[in-house]
């Protein structure tokens, strides 16, 4: 007993399953990055092809840490979707075109070895918790700000998923209760892809706006400026340089982001919320700075300003390494 | 040992402490009401007072039950306000008009007792997941719509303080950002004081409305109409019998009040939600099924349309028997 107990504390394999890229990391048993591989996730070339990539991935970053594959002890995939957690699949992913796969089935026929599959803010927030912003703290929300958003909850050292295992959906709380479809939730409002169709929609009242420069860069097939050019770091730029466009409109998501996680807070009294995703990494401070002025607020009872709300600390490698920590910490505890 | 975790299996005293009634009741080892007695809170005679009638009201219940203070093992009380759960001290209480009272340490001197102090709607919660409504369910939130709003969650089966032991304070979720002090939370929109408000501003636009009849019957010092008289029944009469203003106001609350539902659940992903209090008991199915409407337009995924919303089953004795429930299972896990 004592020996199978042993068992998963050797390497073990993470993946960041993201719509453009994957992230492949091997870890060793203290939690250290040892051997590491990227690449593009290619959805549209297919669930094959992005799966024989995947294993691909997980063989050189093998080789990178200088292990074979039989070292490797299990591996840990964090897909950008709903999950199934008992079964291990992926119930619907939009960035990959994929409804109902069983993923873990398939993963642990390729690589012969045990894997666990869960939604990758879930992973996110684990990997946090045990090596990140969160480590040794017993409870957090951890928030992911990017193309869209998702949240996790780690509620007595454990991932809370709830009965229904699909708990987190922080994106899809509806902030304006008589607003219409896609002027509702707060990934409608703050998530990078709200951000740029805010710019692009007052873009006109802004003639002088840094952003005309980087849209003026690319453009589309037809000639036109592809809003797809201002990434978080073309915000970031335009944001610290006082563009005023990129201020009024990314201000305005974090006043809004701070009044979500208040009313989160109030509800759960929670110590710790963990903000990552590319926009608030790369807004970094005065972001942060902003979201946390709404949340104090807001917040009741004022004992709960006490409740910290700090970045990402894996930055991004928070999944992969989550993803990881997750894979051997469930293994151990089934033995 | 064996002995000892044996010990609080006999008659245990619960107290739910409101700001104009208390309820007590003594319970026997399965959970059965065998003695009660009811009083007046009248909080205006002060803090001493208070306690002499909560002690007075506790022995009669014990002769109710035929029982002697001595075969009491230990009391709860649930008090209107948030607690401090390792002191058991109520903080702030508004109903009582108490700061900072140290209960726990109080009563247990008087009663010559162990005394387990939580807030009212915890205890509730508490009573409802062991015996009511939430029997069988690991997990539960509990909403009491009444004169304010509280709330309680049970996860993995117990009650959720978090880590600064304030959760559940439902009735501070804001839900119109933009709106200005007294219109943005769901306690200015949803409980009876609001629902009431509401029907005052509008009064003058529903010569016909129902509510005049009431509001004629019961006049203030100086002879205007008194809009303490629309309790929850009168609402709930007008309600069934169709009054226009009635329904207008009770029917926009009951839709809000399901949309912060399918906020929270979509970010708790939670099995069952139980509703009670004053105006969720008198208004009934109609309510219920206005709330659930609306919760299931809201909520995501679509599969959390699976989640229950169902009405308290212990009713006015959920606080009482929550607070003794409370009160022996804590003090078992003690020993």
């Amino acid at each position: 007993m004592a020996d199978r107990k042993q068992r998963f504390t050797g390497p073990i394999v993470g993946v960041d399953l993201g719509g453009t890229n994957m992230s492949i990391g091997v870890i060793d048993e203290k939690g250290k990055i040892v051997g590491r591989s990227r690449r593009k996730t290619k959805a549209a070339e297919g669930r094959e092809k992005v799966i024989a990539r995947m294993v691909e991935g997980i063989e050189r970053a093998c080789e990178d840490a200088k292990l074979s594959m039989k070292d490797i002890e299990a591996a840990g995939i964090g897909a950008p979707s709903a999950v199934d957690w008992d079964k291990g699949s992926v119930i619907h992913a939009g960035n990959l075109g994929w409804k109902k796969v069983p993923l873990r089935e398939i993963m642990s026929k390729r690589l012969n070895m045990p894997v666990v599959v869960d939604n990758d803010v879930n992973v996110a927030a684990f990997g946090e918790s045990r090596l990140g912003a969160g480590k040794n703290r017993g409870d957090l929300l951890a928030m992911w700000i990017g193309t869209g958003i998702g949240g996790g909850m780690i509620l007595n050292g454990k991932l809370w998923r709830g009965p229904f295992h699909t708990a987190g959906e922080v994106g899809h709380v509806v902030l304006f209760p008589g607003a219409g479809p896609g002027h509702r939730t707060l990934e409608d409002h703050c998530s990078r892809t709200a951000l740029v169709r805010s710019m692009m929609m007052l873009l006109g009242h802004y003639p002088d706006s840094m952003l005309r420069e980087f849209l003026n860069r690319e453009k589309d097939d037809e000639g036109k400026p592809d809003p797809s050019a201002i990434g978080s770091g073309v915000l970031a730029e335009c944001y610290s340089k006082g563009d005023p466009l990129v201020r009024k409109v990314v201000d305005a998501s974090a006043e809004l982001l701070g009044l979500t996680i208040a009313n989160l807070i109030t509800v759960m009294s929670l110590q710790t919320v963990v903000l990552g995703g590319g926009v608030s990494e790369a807004l970094g401070k005065p972001y942060l700075y902003r979201v946390r002025e709404s949340f104090e607020r807001v917040v009741f009872p004022k004992t709960l300003q006490r409740c910290e709300i700090v970045p990402s600390q894996l930055g991004d490698d928070a999944g992969m390494l989550g993803a990881a920590l997750l894979a051997r910490e469930t293994l151990s505890e089934e033995k």
